[in-house]
């Protein structure tokens, strides 16, 4: 473990923040708010440790292994959160650590819980970082799932690139850098066209391009307490749909669609089921709701669609408090706390591609149970799948509900209503953003205790990352040798 | 699929019914009660039936299909529970047929949970027969375990047995009949010994019986409404905790044990875990009820052990009222509901041994990310388990978790209430007897409407038959040919 080389990319990557903090100063400057000199502080502070760190580590090595590969991941997160709060705390917005420090790393482990009870109040340049911080959050996990995620046999790339036959990360390397910034492009282009269309939909300018930081990185703080429910109208609200529905589809997909194979995309085994289980659960809860509520047809749709694509895409907008519903239509939604967006998406969660390929094998077995000498292996996209990639799913799987169980438990000594600590938890490790209980939709997570905050931060961190990076830190064979 | 045997083997079953039901009769004509009659009547519709069954089907086959296996192994739950009614319905003692079926099939699958509001009322033949249909249940689920569950690749027999290898079911057939007597004789040798300790203890013979009946079983019912909170007496309620224990253990090694082989108890992986697991969460919740009660020591230790164990072997037997407890000490018992049982034990659930092997191969999957050509399998008593066992596992384990997803959601519809319905499905699907909320160990399930009755009775059917023998009936595949 070298880590020199670490603390080098790191610094490297501090001055990245240290930049975007100029861009936040160059909104509050333009608007002329009191943040101006929250951000020329945080931005030099940022700037200037990040050189130190890049100037003083110059004789490291040129290339990383593996095993500094999981340390950066990991700490880029909490570095950027650390550095990320101080805007907060130099403006005086966010004054106390603990809830600055949740609200970064909400922002970009494009969670989108919240701390804030008064959003309005804050001046702009504070509101655009705070956006901006889902947006680079997105940018990361662009990344990540391209060169990192395929390490743990799964990810975006291996399932869609037909030149790379399965999970050979070696192989990705050369390609990584173009590829990236392909898929940055259809990310900027996206959120570009967002915010142009919410603008013409009646948002200012600057709500269109901070809800579209937040769409495209499913990340899902609003500059509004209100959330998109602020704006009723239907036309703005669809627009979000449908840009929450790409952010959560495969980029390497949509990027294939674009030039021109639409047919690549609707053949993708993953986003069939996608649009199948959105479809499924939006029919549900829209005769849900037409049933149980005075909505007329327009508004009980756009609310049930609304919703199950803003949670299942774990970006976690509200145009309503969906705790207001009969419980089986939130439980329903519930339910798809624990699905998450495709592979390759910026969404969280558990993805779309576990669960088919669980569900798959689940049901495999009972044709195995008859014909125990047939080999059955999981087929996906036509293939079959590797076993490995089965066990490694499984194992994620395993460890996504075991962290689920275990911090319910102990969220519960922080706030004794177990449907508000499932809800908490469930939504922060899937990066999602409102709960159940005392902490759905209408409430905001600033009357947990300190500790919970800090734990609720650690949950985020651990789902963004696929839970497998921050893990393997933990093992006693990752650090020896 | 040959039908006339299966029926012919239904009715061989049904006359095992009917004597059963002579055994109730006999206690019926020893206290000279009321429930007479309907023992008569029953026990001959039933012998009648069952004769009918056989007579009319003596041309089939000397031989059972593995399909026709599952159907039967389905099906002789199903028409126990339907015979089963008749006692409580011809007495009166439960009128109605709904109830009467939740009530004899919470009793055969050794679930627990009961509909009756005032159980001492109940004249001693239909409590006895009560507490039969448990230890008839369990005497079933031992065969099974021996002759059916190594089908699917996990049972308690090829992990205990040396002489077979794995998962090769063919080759335990001339066996079983030897090894099913050897378990039942330790079934029945243990029953007398707790009955007599528990008379020796202070209850009467009568009521040592039928609790340990429903203790060898991991049942639950009890002769009084209390439950086995109406004996405070230490001795009574160690004496079940002890035999609780035994019961959730597997009854392979238990036979091992009693031989003089100790030694092999104790290395063995299951039990080990199984005995880790009792103790971990008995000191947690100990010390909980210590810190947040006014309880004694040895009160608080006796309540936290006796409710652990009731619950993991899903035995269901209640001292105390956990749902008065802080949250956090119910939910950590409430997790227990997902744990279960040893492998070849009567107790239900997921079972220690899945339990085991997911967690194991979650942890060994870190160790794989870090040496990814390194081949980790998971190691189980020493010994390399199969790869296709490990996938069994989790299809087992994703069907049970989908289960009771899907059937909470189903629930809620019927009992709004997302606590009390989760409570509900987890402990009906894992055959252990009391839930939460509004369906605790102080309720009955009586509140519940019809429909939900139904619904949970076919949840303990499926989760006493390990899903996958009820599940692979709902496949075209198994129609096939």
């Amino acid at each position: 473990m070298n880590f020199r080389i670490i603390i080098r990319i790191l610094g490297f990557l501090l001055i990245v923040e240290g930049v975007a903090m100029l861009l936040a100063l160059a909104v509050a400057l333009f608007y002329g708010g009191s943040d101006v000199p929250a951000f020329v502080f945080s931005s030099l502070l940022s700037l200037f440790i990040g050189t130190i760190a890049v100037l003083t580590t110059s004789h490291s090595p040129r290339q990383i292994t593996k095993r500094e590969g999981f340390v950066i991941v990991t700490l880029v997160w909490v570095v950027f959160s650390f550095f990320g709060t101080l805007p907060y705390l130099v403006s005086g917005s966010i004054p106390n650590l603990t809830n600055a420090f949740f609200e970064t790393m909400s922002g970009f482990t494009t969670t989108g819980s919240t701390i804030l009870n008064d959003i309005e109040a804050l001046p702009n340049g504070i509101l655009f970082w705070r956006s901006l911080t889902h947006w680079l959050g997105g940018m990361g996990i662009i990344v990540l799932s391209l060169a990192f995620l395929p390490l743990f046999g799964i990810g975006g790339i291996q399932l869609f690139l037909a030149e790379v036959p399965g999970p050979t990360p070696d192989k990705l390397s050369p390609k990584i850098q173009q590829t990236a910034i392909r898929l940055w492009g259809i990310y900027i282009l996206f959120t570009a066209i967002e915010a142009l269309l919410l603008w013409m939909g009646g948002m200012s300018l600057f709500d269109g391009v901070c809800h579209a930081f937040a769409t495209m990185a499913t990340g899902g703080f609003s500059t509004k307490q209100a959330s998109v429910a602020f704006w009723p109208s239907p036309f703005i609200q669809y627009v979000i749909i449908f840009f929450m529905f790409l952010a959560g589809t495969n980029f390497s997909l949509l990027y294939v669609a674009l030039k021109g194979n639409l047919k690549r995309l609707f053949h993708d085994e993953e986003f069939k089921y996608y649009l199948l289980f959105v479809l499924g659960f939006t029919i549900i809860i829209f005769s849900g709701l037409l049933i149980t509520t005075t909505l007329g047809v327009e508004q009980a749709f756009r609310d049930a669609l609304f919703q199950v694509v803003s949670v299942i895409t774990t970006t976690g907008f509200a145009t309503t408090d969906y705790l207001v519903w009969k419980p089986v239509l939130y439980v329903l939604l519930f339910a798809l706390f624990f699905f998450g967006g495709s592979a390759g998406s910026t969404g969280g969660g558990i993805k779309i591609v576990r669960i088919v390929m669980l569900l798959k094998n689940s049901y495999y077995e009972l044709r195995r149970i008859i014909h125990p000498n047939a080999v059955i292996p999981v087929r996906f996209n036509k293939h079959s799948v590797d076993a490995k990639i089965i066990t490694n799913v499984l194992a994620f799987f395993m460890f996504y509900l075991l962290v689920f169980f275990v911090s319910t438990i102990l969220f519960v000594f922080i706030d004794p209503d177990l449907e508000s600590a499932m809800g908490a938890v469930a939504t922060c490790l899937g990066n999602i953003g409102p709960g159940l209980g005392n902490l759905g939709p209408a409430v905001t997570f600033d009357h947990v205790a300190p500790v919970g905050k800090w734990f609720l931060s650690f949950l985020m961190l651990l789902g963004r990352l696929e839970l497998f990076t921050v893990l393997v830190l933990f093992t006693p064979a990752f650090w020896k040798e």
